[in-house]
């Protein structure tokens, strides 16, 4: 295998290639729609060796992250922690790569390896530091794409600060984040409810994922009433994944020393005034922690992680969904669908097999 | 003087008092109105031992405390931390009262205690258990009123984690609890801000409490430019005494891996349906922590808390602004003043001098 990709490698070096791209087109308000992006096809690219001195990779990618956060980069605010995609530049994320040539020497051609790239066929990638080389681990490659699951892991251990018995609530909880969070809520002894948008996904977390409970918030015309069926305790942990009036009606149920975990706020990536939050009252009533993070700030867990999720996956304690698109011609389409819930589990989009 | 004090109850038990009383006379939508309460005049209390068996203590109230949270009692709410009043009934607050009889052995006549009493002239408290009893510290009585400040300690200590060097912003900033977070943040090695609603109370920030910037939030069309100008860096601390829009803005302002206390809400109190807070996404971005709390909440640290606080007020490093009203008829204006800023400081209500 290592053999066969090697000699791959050696075929490619020296040859021009076709190398689609995804564009993208300028800054947009509200929800994201294919038009933003846009399909090149025709460009070539010599895949020469990478300058020496210069201390980058020359990558073929395999597979690309969808994520709601990179909406945040398609408006023109430099205030976040991402700054915004330059119009007319390729789309950046996070990939799964084989590295062609590189002049950074913890990459050598062959080495797998994980961090931003670009939405196209091959990309020369300057900034490899942020690189990480993926070690075999009988792990699907595509799985490496988002970290595992690293968000998930991060927000719920590092922020929620959970204990066994403690009420759950995870929204948009079959996406890349929330299925996961909720099974581990699960290991961890908690009693685990989530929300969904379909009737199919509803069915998936109580079915396959191992949910206590779960239910189809576009059915429920009260959301603080829904929650009450399924909390009459109240809830302990809130791992909120859309933000908006699901995250108010959460506030209303919260329990004494609650912790809500703010991640990514999907519903409302798209506003460009977003949804007024009404109950932080209760914050102070039940005296709650309500925290925003990134997984970034937790890097240093990560080899941790990599060894529990991966020995729990094993063990067949953990199961993954993955939403799989074919073909670069398919990323915005797959990225638009994020945000009306296209997607079961983690969007990816296949731009090679290897 | 204790020889005094105890003379004094001496004579008083046994006799027939008049009791005036403030009455809450019913369940409220908006801001409290002075004719929410009544004034009960002619009601007279017979005051005999306290029954054997009852645990309970026969007080004379020296001092009233009026707090914001208090807005949160009159409404029909079973939810919250604290139950709400019952209309008819006397207004239930903290005090500091003496002790005239007392079946609970913890206190003996002439004692000083604080903790819940009735807003009247004498009170038999059954709920002796909250109470505590005052010891002689040289430090003005009606300070006890309030637990001199005990919330902004738990809550700037405890809730915003202060280092040295942080830039803290708190609102409200001449009241109760802001006049003491940002002294304690100031003698912390903090750069401090406070917001307030007159130019004697900005000025009052500046030149009495020695805050290094402050501004009158009535004055600024655009509290977020208003901040951006005091902290170009951002702020690391937000001690949040009002809620709605100031949140809003100091949101927009916060610094990675800034502290949010949420304390009080005032400008939220009385409003039936409040404010939407719009930008929660910043909770993200800047992976911001937010909390409310509750001084009950840690009242391990109350011993603590009382030698410090006690010593620095001795030492002359912290100043006390105390607004006091004469005479319990008083109470109702000076609880409805606290929702318009009325009172500079802490206010209390004198029922009597000893």
């Amino acid at each position: 295998m290592e053999e066969k990709a090697g000699k791959e490698v050696k075929q490619l070096l020296g040859t021009t290639v076709e190398n689609k791209q995804v564009i993208f087109k300028g800054y947009i308000e509200g929800i994201p729609k294919e038009t933003d992006m846009e399909l090149k096809i025709g460009k070539t690219m010599n895949l020469e060796k990478v300058p020496k001195g210069s201390n980058g990779s020359l990558v073929k990618n395999l597979y690309l992250s969808c994520d709601p956060y990179m909406r945040g980069r398609m408006r023109d605010f430099t205030g976040s922690y991402l700054p915004p995609f330059t119009p007319g530049e390729v789309i950046e994320g996070f990939g799964v790569s084989k590295v062609l040539d590189s002049d950074n020497p913890d990459f050598k051609p062959g080495d797998i390896i994980s961090g931003f790239t670009g939405w196209e066929e091959y990309s020369l990638i300057y900034k490899t530091e942020q690189l990480r080389k993926i070690q075999a681990d009988d792990m699907p490659l595509s799985y490496h794409v988002g970290l595992l699951g690293f968000t998930a892991y991060a927000g719920f251990y590092e922020v929620c600060a959970p204990k066994r018995g403690d009420y759950v609530f995870v929204s948009a909880a079959s996406g890349a984040v929330g299925q996961l969070v909720g099974q581990l809520a699960k290991l961890h002894g908690c009693y685990v409810v989530g929300s969904a948008g379909t009737k199919q996904k509803v069915d998936i977390l109580k079915d396959r994922l191992g949910f206590d409970g779960a239910f189809n918030y576009k059915e429920e015309t009260d959301l603080d009433k829904a929650l009450k069926r399924h909390f009459p305790e109240g809830i302990d942990i809130y791992f909120d994944n859309v933000g908006g009036s699901m995250l108010d009606a959460a506030l209303l149920n919260m329990r004494i020393h609650g912790r809500i975990a703010i991640c990514g706020m999907v519903s409302q990536q798209s506003l460009s005034n977003p949804q007024g939050i009404h109950n932080l009252f209760m914050l102070i009533t039940k005296r709650v922690k309500m925290q925003g993070f990134l997984q970034s700030d937790y890097l240093h867990l990560f080899p941790q992680f990599l060894e529990d999720v991966t020995s729990l996956y094993k063990q067949g304690k953990i199961t993954y969904l993955e939403d799989m698109n074919e073909g670069l011609e398919s990323g915005p389409s797959a990225f638009v669908g994020l945000f009306s819930g296209q997607n079961i589990g983690k969007q990816v989009i296949r731009v090679a097999h290897h």
